[in-house]
């Protein structure tokens, strides 16, 4: 059994708040060797990606054959099975759907004094998309990390993917060529990040870097951070379901074990009006995790992580999810759109029975790219729009700069800035000086 | 005379290269000292900062003391000349009805296989403000920050400021009215973002911190990002003008001058077509600095950063522009939009001759918080978006979740995650079962 907590019982508050800060991550402390790594990249180059790339991952490489060719992706590609291809095809194109209404758009507008204001958004010109290798190589996370990339019309996407002893996820490829990627790297770790950031002879740098990774690659892109904008940093993952007593308890223990399945580290958490639900949700985990193939990292999850609350209402329940601001948030409930609208701090919310987390990891069409470890109460899973900037804009005609012109010149000498102040004054004075235009 | 470029010089591209790579900040490292303050204020709260706030700013707080007093901050904004307030009035109202344009607009829609799809954009709950004191104690800053968290909805917003000796600056407390603060504390340094951060008894913890700082305090950012939201890390300053011949060279020198006298460490760059026009901007910059106040360090900054370069036209200026990706573009050129059009990487661009880039640091309306040291290629400036946060929805029906559940099988099963694959399965098995609903 998990940690069961009652809102009604005197220590609720204490042992809530045990949970809201308990570290679920050992960080391992890799800087040193990823501040090491970055150097050798930037110093040797494509002979430091070679060398790194026979070490870690036992494989000889050389700048001819880092970039996967096409004829090579081509016979990758051809392994893939017509109903995985089917299904990978059937998400790129729901997660593009999605995406395409993320565009933005540009404003322009002038007002009372004259002034054209505005803003208008560009994509960034280059944009690297790290995919770690082995197990974690998830082809739908190529989806949902290049799909934004291309809709938010960014010109240059480059993967770089490892290949541990040469060995290639023919998925992984599809994936990239169902977002239209071609500049595919078996370059890895934080080595990977380093050449995406500051470039070699055989791959040239972008302007920005997404993707998980492990701490070296999650280490190498908070040291390039400045350099290159990066996505956020991923912690472990979580799920809140909230679920009413008539429910089906498999359904709601197999979304907590498809979280916990993920990670050791993951945590899967249920609030219910029904202490009976809690009790059967409980049940049907142990019953169903020892058949899991992934039964010891699912299990060791739930035991460490695992937690059921019991609420005395919904409202109740709303205000807890707040407070955890979890990364996915179902809601099993007969109202989930009333729900819904209380739950204020959630990165992605899945509405009703029917709508288990799993499909939002592949099909349903939003990023499954979220806030974790409560950072949904300021921040929100990957879009378009972190591919794109926003450049401001102002157009003022001598008539504009005339009527709002003075109050710049004011508030210039009041932070002690002349220059500031004379630029706008030696303008006004020559219109001053001639007839009005 | 600054560094004169022409791009028909055979070592051009070398010497732009060297330009563009030139670090102007001294980075000091101040991270173990910031880690200690952290520590201290997370350990002993109050107590720290009123200890650190005495050692640092030579002020005896008291928890008590801590916070402005409604009284104190209505004495203060007393002092402040009907003139300024008449200014920074001005600009509060000119910022805040551009931002309120940025609002996003939630979307829900329903696609062809029954799935409710969409996004909600919803307000970080609390904000803290970072103002800082002494010299670089902008009003301006506290409207800029302030005003879009408001107008994204944030419920609490906190500012802290620190008042060396006791010293405060009544239009800050003013610029804090206008944009509906009144949560002040004389609290400043490394120290500040730790309370903010983490919270003490006096001061309850934020979710989201912005506003400039010294090295303690961005140092101090950098170590809390994670625990809450944080803006950018602004660099030293920059503008560029591109100008054709016809262009008045006082008007762009003052704008030189203006940038250069932010910061020893800021750079102006002007780009044009006419060599005759670059010459006599450099005169006018010799002619004008030994009349500013901050001569020395406008001066520093032209002599060690500015440049001149001579480009061939304006589309060639547009190109060195994109490299630079400058903070600020401004454009006096006889046909501003056409040139804009070509510029896409810029924190913000002023078109035309009566646009001097000082009007955007105060009163026309886009924020002065933008993207510094070529980050302008993947970044923003602040806007109301930072504020907020979009929470991803799916809603599916039994029928949609027949129709795309199988895709999400499959995927699950070439990631080898069975959980996520049963808990589709356990939902469309059941629907096979009984009648369709």
């Amino acid at each position: 059994m998990p940690v069961t907590l009652n809102t009604s019982d005197a220590d609720f508050e204490a042992r809530f708040g045990e949970m809201l800060s308990a570290k679920r991550e050992d960080s391992v402390d890799v800087n040193d060797v990823v501040a090491g790594i970055i150097r050798d990249v930037r110093h040797r180059g494509d002979v430091a990606l070679c060398d790194l790339t026979s070490r870690f991952d036992r494989l000889d490489l050389t700048p001819a054959t880092m970039r996967f060719s096409a004829d090579e992706i081509a016979a990758q590609v051809a392994k893939v099975s017509v109903e995985d291809r089917a299904a990978l095809t059937l998400a790129a194109d729901r997660i593009r759907a999605y995406h395409e209404r993320q565009l933005p758009e540009d404003a322009s507008w002038t007002d009372a004094q004259g002034a054209t204001l505005g803003w208008r958004w560009t994509a960034v010109s280059a944009a690297g998309l790290y995919v770690p290798g082995g197990q974690a190589a998830y082809p739908s996370s190529v989806l949902m990390n290049a799909i934004p990339a291309r809709v938010a019309g960014v010109e240059r996407l480059v993967i770089c993917v490892p290949t541990p002893d040469g060995v290639v996820n023919p998925l992984v490829l599809l994936a990239a060529q169902l977002s239209g990627v071609t500049e595919i790297y078996r370059i890895g770790g934080a080595q990977a990040i380093a050449a995406l950031a500051y470039g070699t002879d055989t791959i040239a740098p972008v302007d920005k870097i997404t993707g998980p990774g492990n701490a070296y690659v999650a280490a190498a892109k908070r040291q390039v951070f400045g350099k290159v904008g990066i996505d956020m940093i991923a912690g472990p993952s979580e799920v809140l379901v909230i679920a009413e007593g008539d429910q089906h308890p498999d359904w709601l223990a197999l979304d907590l074990l498809a979280q916990a399945e993920h990670d050791a580290d993951a945590q899967s958490i249920l609030i219910t009006t029904d202490p009976a639900l809690g009790h059967a949700v409980a049940g049907a985990v142990d019953r169903i995790l020892p058949s899991l193939p992934r039964a010891a990292i699912a299990g060791a999850s739930w035991r460490d992580y695992g937690t059921i609350i019991i609420a005395r209402n919904l409202d109740e329940a709303a205000d807890l999810s707040n407070r955890i601001a979890p990364e996915h948030l179902e809601l099993c409930v007969d109202d989930p759109d009333t729900l819904a609208a209380k739950c204020v701090h959630a990165g992605a919310i899945f509405l009703g029975p029917h709508t288990p987390e799993a499909v939002g990891d592949y099909v349903s069409g939003p990023n499954h790219v979220l806030p974790t470890a409560r950072s949904a109460r300021f921040s929100s899973g990957l879009s378009v729009l972190d591919f794109l900037k926003r450049t401001t804009i102002a157009k003022l005609t001598p008539g504009a700069l005339a009527a709002i012109g003075p109050a710049a010149m004011r508030l210039a000498a009041s932070e002690g800035l002349q220059a500031h102040g004379a630029s706008v004054e030696a303008r006004i004075r020559i219109l001053n000086e001639r007839p009005a235009e």
